[in-house]
């Protein structure tokens, strides 16, 4: 091991340990103390805008003399408005019914035995974020919320910014007499700490990172620890022969162009060939007027304005005014086609006919399939869940947008009356 | 790579194609057809007795020229009995509740999105078991049940039944109109296999292992694949001063001795200090009376029949008629012991006090807590699932004893109305 690891080993050791110790006291410690550290934490950050924004001027001017992108420097700003948002999504984690606790089930057995399925904390969470210093509130508060202690490790362009954040979840914490490890950040911005998060299920319980491909697929291939992530969010939009034509206008440009960056935009669209000259065409014409470069197959590319896609273009992510489309034959060979280029994150039918829906819902696997309406809608805070720490696009434990409630596992509790087993 | 390895993995990539495309199938299809495969399936075994019979006796002669132990050979006999005894069990998970497709939650938004949260099967599960040949009709019945793919791979000395045992499941799934390969069992006794198996992420979403620590800790330790298991089961059982003197006696008591050699059987008595002399004193005496080896500490030695229990006797798994015993300072005593030394199994309390049970079930994460009632019941069938697939400890997905309904995952489908996203 170089120094850098062993450093980063030695300090996962210590921060690891002194997570877990938090998580114990978390587990058991009461839901109005958990609410109560969340409401002090968004009163700490209200009054302590100036120290925030002085950190993340140092981190800006850091981040100008490195030559970030411009985005890369919007994403890494914190102006008083965004600042004001982290406190408000903190109060909303708040207002949120509390999940630890919860009893999920219960039964009586003829034996007499009671038996309840109840919710606990998952332990200790780690997440490893890029640019957005507005994630150290919401995940860390997410988190908390949960019963779940955090191990926070931001961009290292963002270093101060997070320093300065954390330190009013940490105020909040001490208010309501909570431990202040109950969320804690990386001490260094080596790199070296995030392999070693990696690699220490003794101390993490789940990792959750937060970026680009780049960082979920490292994530994705490196940890030892479970994770919950979406490696990229490969949206379709099937519009079948049964589509309402106003409504499948609607979705298709909505779930393209209302922002194209988010991981449930539609990077492809799929058109039923029975309606392939008249709605297939103007949903085409549409795309293309809003300024949209689509990529077609063949008979596609036929259409005013549309390129010819390359075969890498479906199941692709562009993030970007782009869209492959393909003409296909009926529900089925959208199907198959969502098997073959979809990552199972977000996928769209537009149907009045109920057959055809039933079809799609039940022989795709996607963590979300939606009908009739926008794929963007692919989100915790629209799905009603106050907040979500990512989406996840994998069968274990969590799927689809992760909020408090999946931050959480369960035990089961069990009462008798000196009952034996025969 | 070496020959056997090569051609393992080769085999693994054929069977883990034909579950994939079986797992697809079974996804929708209809709850009744599952259930008709394992009621056929269990028609096909009471029918095939003799062929399972003389199957099972190659493989008995098989191990007794191999000089398997008694206790091996017993678990590898099945006679008349066991066999009709494989029927019933997949007649009880016949006749369980359905979990596919059930929907675990739904609401509506305010801009008028339907939201649900729908069971599906996790996809293809491998299960890796050792000598009883029974747990392929047990395993294969709970993952058709829960409309999941299974590869079987059970102990090298159970091949030949194992080949008669599943030639019944197929026999089912024929008669249901289901894909064959939705139960597939091993090709092989080469020990290649399980490993082609554990680094096969690909095509298996979760493997079960079945069988002694030798075999979960392999699997734990070198699966690249989400495995449900529970490594040892170290049982406490806790009894508190506020204990009923009856209760506890016949817990403890049932709790060590009904079975030793099930992962429920208590390992490790605790005793308040608070009733040492009076019954504690008592409690040990009836183990030492019922032929129980009592490991006790020194305040326990000096009990007559005590034996010094040494370091190590703590945190162990005996699986025989030795208990551990400790003499601790109350409920947070016996909390600080097993969160030292417990495997997150199953744990009791005996008392009447209902503060110490709370704080007893609050403070310990175990995947099971008991409070007056025999750890033996730490089993799915005693749960009122119907069967289980193994008893899981591990916080992620499946705790507890794992039935048809932890083989699930869940997806969501939202309906809109031409709703986009502002």
């Amino acid at each position: 091991m170089d120094g850098d690891v062993r450093d980063a080993t030695t300090m996962m050791a210590e921060i690891g340990a002194r997570a877990k110790a938090a998580a114990n006291e978390l587990a058991f410690a009461p839901a109005e103390a958990r609410r109560a550290a969340l409401l002090a934490a968004a009163d700490a950050i209200d009054s302590r805008v100036g120290a925030i924004e002085a950190a993340n001027a140092q981190d800006m001017e850091f981040g100008e003399a490195k030559a970030l992108s411009p985005a890369m420097l919007d994403r890494l700003l914190l102006t008083p408005e965004r600042i004001a948002a982290m406190a408000e999504g903190l109060r909303a984690v708040a207002a949120q019914p509390d999940p630890v606790g919860e009893v999920m089930a219960e039964w009586d057995r003829p034996n007499g035995l009671h038996i309840r399925r109840v919710r606990t904390p998952l332990g200790v969470v780690g997440v490893i974020y890029e640019s957005r210093p507005n994630v150290t509130a919401d995940a860390g508060g997410l988190c908390l919320k949960s019963g779940n202690a955090a191990i926070l490790r931001g961009g290292s362009e963002s270093f101060n910014s997070t320093i300065a954040i954390h330190a009013c979840l940490v105020d909040g914490l001490r208010a309501a007499g909570l431990p202040e490890a109950a969320v804690q950040i990386a001490p260094t911005r080596s790199r070296a700490f995030v392999g070693a998060m990696l690699s220490a299920p003794e101390w993490i319980d789940v990792i959750v990172p937060r970026g680009g491909k780049g960082l979920v697929g490292l994530v994705q291939r490196e940890a030892r620890v479970p994770v919950f992530a979406h490696l990229e969010g490969i949206c379709h939009v099937y519009v079948d022969a049964g589509a309402d034509a106003a409504k499948a206008r609607a979705v298709v440009l909505n779930a393209k162009t209302r922002r194209t960056g988010i991981c449930g935009a539609a990077e492809c669209l799929l058109i039923d060939r029975a309606i392939l000259a008249d709605l297939g065409a103007t949903l085409v014409a549409d795309l293309v007027a809003a300024g949209v470069e689509v990529r077609g197959d063949a008979e596609l590319a036929a259409l005013p304005g549309v390129v010819p896609a390359a075969a890498d273009d479906f199941g692709h992510e562009f993030l970007d005014m782009i869209i492959a489309a393909r003409v296909v034959d009926g529900v089925d060979g959208a199907i198959a086609h969502i098997r073959r280029y979809g990552s199972q994150h977000t996928d769209c039918i537009v149907t009045a006919d109920d057959a055809a829906a039933t079809r799609f819902f039940t022989r795709l696997d996607s963590a979300i399939l939606i009908r009739n309406a926008s794929t963007q809608f692919a989100d915790g805070g629209e799905f009603g869940m106050g907040a979500e720490i990512g989406i996840a696009t994998g069968k274990m434990h969590a799927r689809g947008p992760v909020g408090a409630m999946q931050l959480t596992s369960f035990k089961y509790l069990v009462d008798g009356d000196g009952t034996i087993r025969a």
